[in-house]
């Protein structure tokens, strides 16, 4: 029953100082009234927190850039645009990725390259991506940004709370700490201390993203309980409750792919039989379409496949309307059973599967009402909304990002000292 | 990011007084030193607090009542065995059950009554509950015991937060709010207000029970993340996540019994195919054994039914047997889908299903593990674990009683106010 970081004075003030920092970061320019009035603090409460965050350069005066660096008294709070930055890693089966985010959210680089990372030893592709990672530094420390955190998303199971990836099967990556080989990447050669490494499971930073940005550009904001649905070779998820991930004993929730959906069908790489990844994976789809191996590679990249099938399905093309049509059956199946579990509000199809949702939806609905219908109320709304991800395969690269500048919004003093005081003008 | 109740002095000394005598409760008798290494506080700052829940009747000095009513000075707490009773009822399919528990987690008081509750209307067995009731608060008011609260188990899905049972389908009862229907019951005549009364499905307080009483008797109290299986005419389960129930946004999460086994299998009342109750629920299991509903019948009561299938199963019956092996590898595909989903530490068999386990364990145990195998770590344990609850078709009951002292041990000095100050004398 002890709050986070206990009732001490020093817990309290790191609370209080996140939340100026958050407040501000979700809506500001603020003035320090406005956001005393919005975390329920005195003008008085506020003004030294403000000053802290002010003399870290994790905010600034919004009118001091245009007044040559002096702020109006009693101007208005922004987050800056320089100082912390989150950078995202996304491994694929596929491709890499790299992206820096600011406080802001926003993008200030990003870089992306085609790789053929399956059954890849995991040194030359951790190299490729420490190239990436030193690319997307370099861009941004041009910005006056710094890096505050690295996440990395990774295509498989990570062991919670740890830097290892325990399996990816589509990389052939078994207890791979990714730590060592970024050591690089983290611990920049200038002597700064090294970055904060996170890993995760791409569907988790997908959820994540969709959380944090699923509600831009006036959508609303996907509820803070949903099952997440990401798709390219395998089939991942992420279960969000009450706006938190649901991460399991080890780290392993999600594994939709190894839901059985027909437990007497075909054998699975897994060991079990019928799992869901046999009947909506990547593969099972080519091959339903009757695409061989050797035609698909001709295809690679980061959802070159999954984009052929959309314009086949888009030409009405039978075979591939038909085992699209297949793919959102199995996923109804197996989604159900999730949805029985877990109650959720919405199901969120991201990741490639979001490109390929006007086919696989009417199935995937339709298996979903009939196998719900025991929750189904009278006087409220049935099941779950079923969304489709505005991110789509962005989603687990900018929540990678996000996710990096996690420890600087919860305890912004302890993680960020600054290089520079921003003071001193020198940058 | 605020702490429950806020960092105000108030929200403080609600959770330190709520850790006091929760520490006291769960460790006492503990003098006051004790108490303040186990919480972090300083004697002095634990001994204002010992002081208000002594004043409220909630803690006793442990050697008060040897000595006359005078405790040593420095002497030790313990929660009193007078005060607060949580009140837990059950609504089962075949009986009502009624029980009151002390702080000291003891039971004080216990009936129950076999009941034909199958498609009966709410009100008549509503009021025989009520009777239920009435003779359990009398005899624990004759031990200087009185309820704090009541929590009502039902077998059926509830509206979250509210008294509402909205779907109990073997109850056959819809929309029914048990607040006006208990209205005598927990609104004492003589005036004093009226109890604070929760409802809940069965399977999610046998969990609560397993969470607090599973590790009773010196054998180990379950993880906090585990998934709940119970059984009785149909199969429920609930989620334990970081020791709290996940209930999902409608309050309808755990529905394993709905969870699809075999997507094309037999049509369900719940409107889907193929869902696990059709394989291992009580009526199919009977169904497989080739009892007809006629002979079924003659055998009423809780649990009477699965115990003549137990009887049956030792002395060998080979049919009850294989229906046995049947249904716990149906159990082991739903559940494999759950283990893949949440990632649970353990898997616990509670409710009637606990004493069919030798012969539902097996095949249970082999499809999970075969199912599972993608999270399987050669460095680590894999899948979860699967116990079986020693609670068994007691664990309802008991946790609804659990969970009826609750807001006693959130909130102590708000949600308890003696009717008679003990320092008076008056009983």
């Amino acid at each position: 029953m002890t709050a986070p970081g206990g009732d001490t004075q020093h817990g309290i003030r790191r609370r209080n100082l996140a939340r100026v920092l958050r407040t501000v970061a979700a809506q500001g320019p603020l003035s320090r009234p406005a956001v005393a009035a919005r975390i329920g603090l005195t003008r008085a409460g506020v003004a030294p927190l403000a000053d802290a965050l002010l003399r870290a350069g994790l905010l600034v005066e919004a009118g001091r850039a245009a007044t040559g660096g002096r702020g109006r008294p009693g101007g208005e709070l922004a987050v800056s645009d320089r100082g912390p930055a989150g950078i995202g890693a996304e491994i694929g089966v596929d491709h890499l990725a790299v992206c820096a985010v600011d406080l802001r959210g926003r993008v200030r680089a990003r870089v992306a390259a085609d790789a053929a990372n399956r059954h890849s030893a995991p040194g030359p592709v951790l190299r490729r991506l420490s190239a990436l990672l030193a690319e997307v530094t370099g861009r941004i420390a041009a910005e006056g940004l710094r890096p505050a955190g690295l996440a990395v998303a990774v295509p498989g199971l990570v062991a919670r709370g740890a830097t290892t990836v325990v399996h990816a099967p589509n990389l052939g990556w078994r207890s791979v700490d990714l730590a060592p080989e970024l050591a690089g990447a983290t611990a920049p050669a200038d002597g700064s201390p090294a970055l904060p490494l996170t890993v995760e499971n791409e569907a988790n930073l997908g959820a994540l993203a969709e959380l944090r940005l699923g509600g831009d550009d006036g959508r609303p904001a996907p509820p803070p309980d949903f099952v997440h649905v990401s798709a390219e070779i395998g089939i991942g998820a992420a279960v969000v409750v009450d706006g938190r991930l649901l991460r399991g004993a080890r780290g392993f929730a999600g594994e939709l792919g190894h839901v059985p959906v027909r437990p007497e069908g075909p054998a699975c790489d897994c060991g079990g039989r019928g799992c869901l990844e046999q009947y909506a994976g990547e593969e099972a789809v080519l091959r339903a379409v009757g695409l061989t191996p050797a035609q698909a590679a001709a295809h690679p990249g980061p959802g070159a496949r999954l984009g052929l099938l959309a314009r086949r399905a888009a030409e009405g093309d039978p075979a591939v309307v038909r085992a699209l049509h297949e793919a959102g059956t199995a996923l109804g199946i197996a989604l159900a059973g999730a949805v029985n579990l877990l109650d959720p509000r919405a199901v969120v199809l991201g990741g490639a599967l979001a490109g390929l949702a006007p086919w696989v939806l009417p199935s995937l609905e339709r298996e979903l009402a009939l196998r719900t219908a025991v929750a189904a109320d009278p006087e409220r709304a049935g099941g779950p909304a079923v969304t489709v991800s505005r991110l789509g395969a962005d989603g687990p690269l900018l929540g990678a990002a996000h996710a990096a500048l996690q420890a600087v919004l919860d305890d912004p003093l302890r993680s960020w000292a600054p290089a520079h005081s921003p003071r001193n003008g020198i940058r």
